[in-house]
C-alpha cells in the first residue's frame, strides 16, 4: 500500500531523531512491501527563522493532506524570549488543534532493560505490581484540544488580572473516554478518571460524562481519582493503574510524571488521535490514500523529549522514542499492527543487546554510548 | 503571655492526632510560663452531622475571634455523595477563604531516619543533593484563597459544557511570593516560580510580577519552571530545589507528589499564613490577646494527611503532622521560636529513640508501633 506521512523535523534534537526513525520506516516498507511517501514539513523555531511564524499555514495545510504526522521536536533558548504567540510551542498546539488530533495516548512502563535506570526503588515497585515484578506499564490517555490549554483567556481591562478558563463540553469528554475504554480493553481492563472533582465544575462533568459511558464497557472496571492523590501514587504504587484518561492540563502533568519513572524519557513515544474515519466519516476528504480505500486515522506521532539543542546534530540523541512513535504511527494511522511489533521487537532486541544511548547507560558503565537506531535498523 | 487557639478537630483521626498536640501545646505551656485558651469547633463532616453544612457560620466567626487555628482533617466516605457545596471540604476552602490565609507553606523534607520509607532510591537523591547526601529539603508556598479554586465556574444553559476560571490579580500573586522570598532568605536563598507560561496567560503574569518582586530580595536567587517539568524533577533530582512558589491547584499537586517522597504523609506539617500585623494593621481587631499588645498572625495549621476513617479511634494515627503543624502555629502565629524548636527537637528525639507509628515503621520490622506522641510530650 502507498501512505504519505508528513515528517516535521522540528528543531534541536529533532531532526537527528526522525532521520532514525525514518530509517526504520524504510526497512519496514522493503520487508513488507509497502511504499511510504515523505512529505518534509517546517514549523517550530525553524519556521520562525525560516517564516516569521512557528506553524505556517502551509505546513498545517500540507500535513492534513497527509495521512499521519511524525514529528521530532521543537523549541530552544534562540526562541525562547519571543511572546507567547511567535514561540515554537504554539506549532505544537496549532498542529493539535488543526488537526483534531484530540486523544493524547502516552505509555509509560517500565521495561526490565532499564530497571536501573528508574529512580524509585525495586521494592516500592513490587508491592504495586499484581505479579510482583519491579516493573510497571501504564497508559496516560490525555485530552488535547481542549480544557484550560483553549479556552478563553486574556488580562482586565487595566492590566491587574490575567484569566484562564478551563472549559469542556460533554462530547469532548465523551470521545475521549471512549479512546480510552478502547484502549484498556486490549490492556489490563482498568480504567482510572483523574480530575479535581472535589473542586471544580469542569471534573465534575467528567464524572457524570464517565459513569454513563462505563455503562458501555461493563467488563473495564472504572475508578475515579484526584489529581492530587495520582500524583502521589504514581510514584509510590505505579503498579496499581493500567489506562488513565484525564483532562489536557493534568495529562500534562502526571504523563511527565510517569515518564520519569521509567528512566528515560528518551524512550517515550506517543500517539495523538482523532476520529477514525468509521466514526466520523471524512466528507469530502482530499484523495490521496484516503481515496484508495484505505482506513487511515489521522494521528500527530512524537517523542515526549524536547529538542534538548546541547545534544543537537552530535548523533548521540536517543531515538527510540521517535522510533516507537512510529511504530505506534503505523498501528492507530495504517491499522499496520505486525509492522508496529516488528518495530517494537526490534528496539527490545536492540536492548537486549546491549546498546544503550548515554541518557539510559546504567551506571556501572557495563554498556557503551552507541547509537541504538542502528541496531533496530537491522534487527526489523 | 495568653494566647487563643481554635482546635477543629474534623473527622476519623482529626480528633485523635488533635489531641496529641493538645498535650504538646500543654506542655510547652507548662514549661515555657504561657497560658494557651482552647476554643473547640466543629467543621467537617461532623458538622454536616450535627448542623446540616460543612462550616457554620459560628465556626467560622468564633475561629477569626481566635489568635490561630490548629485542623485535624475533615471528610470521609459517609458525606462523599452529599452535593459539592455540602462536602466536609468545603469547610477546607471555607476556612481558608474567610480566614484569609492566602499562603501555604508546605515543607517536605527527608529526615535521615526516615531514608528507608522513601521511595526513591538513594543514588537519585545523593545525584541532587548540594553536599552529595541522600536527602532533601524543600518548602512548597502555594497560593491558597485565588486561581481555579475560587474563580468564576458553572455550567452553560443547556447543561452540554462547564467551566472553572483560573484569575490572578497582581497583589494576590505579589503578597504570596513576598512570603516565598522571606522564607528562602531564611533558608537556602533559592526560590523558584512555577506556573505554566508557555500556555497560561495566568502564568504569564506570575512571572511579570516575579521578575519585579525578584528586585527587592537581590540576594535570593530566582528562577522559573514549567509545572509539567517541576512534576519531573521533583522525582528525578529533589535536592536541586529550596523553596518553590506556586499557584493554588499547582501546589496541591505538587505539593501531594513532593510529600510522598518523604516516606510519610503522617510526618507533614503545614501553615496557612494570612498577612501579618506589620503589614496591614487589623483596624477594630476584637481585643482579646490581640488587644494586649501581641503581634499575632492569623493562620490556618494542619497535618497534610487526610481523615483516614479505616484507622480512627484506635490510637495508632500517626500525630507527629499535627504536632510539627503546632510547632508551626507558635513559630508563625506567636512568634514563640524557641518553643517551636523545641517540639521539633522533641520529635527528633522520639523518631532516634526508635518509636514509630506503623506507617513509618521500617520494613525490617526494627521498630515496633508505638505512640510516637507519647515521647515527644516528654521529650519537650
Ligand atoms: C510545550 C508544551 C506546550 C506542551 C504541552 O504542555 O502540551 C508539552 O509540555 C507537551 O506535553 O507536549
Ligand atoms: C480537600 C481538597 C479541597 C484540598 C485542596 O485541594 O486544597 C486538599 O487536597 C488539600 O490539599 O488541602
Amino acid at each position: 500500500m502507498n501512505y504519505s506521512i508528513a515528517l516535521v523535523p522540528g528543531d534541536g534534537i529533532g531532526p537527528d531523531v526522525v532521520a532514525q526513525a525514518v530509517d526504520v520506516l524504510d526497512a519496514v516498507a522493503d520487508k513488507y512491501g509497502h511504499v511510504f511517501n515523505y512529505v518534509e514539513l517546517e514549523a517550530g523555531g525553524c519556521a520562525i527563522d525560516a517564516t516569521g511564524e512557528p506553524l505556517p499555514a502551509e505546513t498545517l495545510e500540507a500535513a492534513k493532506q497527509c495521512d499521519a504526522v511524525l514529528l521530532g521536536a521543537v523549541g530552544g533558548p534562540k526562541w525562547e524570549t519571543l511572546p507567547g504567540h511567535l514561540r515554537p510551542e504554539r506549532a505544537l498546539l496549532g498542529l493539535r488543534a488543526g488537526l483534531g488530533v484530540y486523544a493524547n495516548l502516552r505509555p509509560a512502563a517500565l521495561l526490565p532493560q532499564l530497571r536501573e535506570a528508574c529512580p524509585i526503588k525495586d521494592e516500592v515497585l513490587r508491592a504495586s505490581n499484581p505479579k510482583g515484578e519491579a516493573s510497571f506499564d501504564l497508559l496516560i490517555v490525555r485530552e488535547l484540544t481542549g480544557g484550560l490549554y483553549f479556552g478563553e483567556r486574556g488580562r482586565s481591562p487595566d492590566g491587574s488580572s490575567a484569566f484562564d478558563t478551563e472549559t469542556y463540553s460533554r462530547s469532548e469528554i465523551e470521545r475521549v473516554l471512549r479512546v480510552g475504554y478502547r484502549s484498556a480493553a486490549v490492556r489490563r481492563k482498568k480504567l482510572c478518571v483523574v480530575d479535581k472533582a472535589n473542586v471544580l465544575e469542569s471534573s465534575r462533568l467528567w464524572r457524570e460524562v464517565a459513569a454513563e459511558v462505563a455503562k458501555d464497557y461493563p467488563d473495564i472496571e472504572t475508578t475515579y481519582m484526584y489529581v492530587d492523590n495520582c500524583a502521589m501514587q504514581l510514584v509510590r504504587a505505579p503498579g496499581q493503574f493500567d489506562v488513565i484518561v484525564t483532562s489536557n492540563l493534568f495529562g500534562d502533568i502526571l504523563s511527565d510524571e510517569a515518564s520519569v519513572l521509567t528512566g528515560s524519557i528518551g524512550m517515550l513515544a506517543s500517539a495523538s488521535l482523532g476520529d477514525s474515519p468509521e466514526e466520523e466519516p471524512k466528507a469530502g476528504s482530499s484523495g490521496g490514500a484516503k481515496a484508495s480505500g484505505k482506513r487511515v486515522t489521522m494521528g500527530l506521532y512524537e517523542p515526549i523529549h524536547g529538542s534538548a539543542p546541547d545534544i543537537a546534530g552530535q548523533d548521540i540523541a536517543n531515538p527510540l522514542a521517535t522510533i516507537l512513535s512510529a511504530a505506534m504511527l503505523l498501528r492507530y494511522s495504517f491499522g499496520l499492527e505486525t509492522e508496529a511489533r516488528a518495530i517494537e521487537s526490534a528496539v527490545t532486541a536492540t536492548l537486549d543487546a546491549g546498546y544503550r544511548t548515554r541518557d539510559i547507560a546504567s551506571r556501572n558503565g557495563s554498556a557503551g554510548a552507541v547509537n541504538a537506531a542502528a541496531g533496530s535498523t537491522g534487527a526489523v
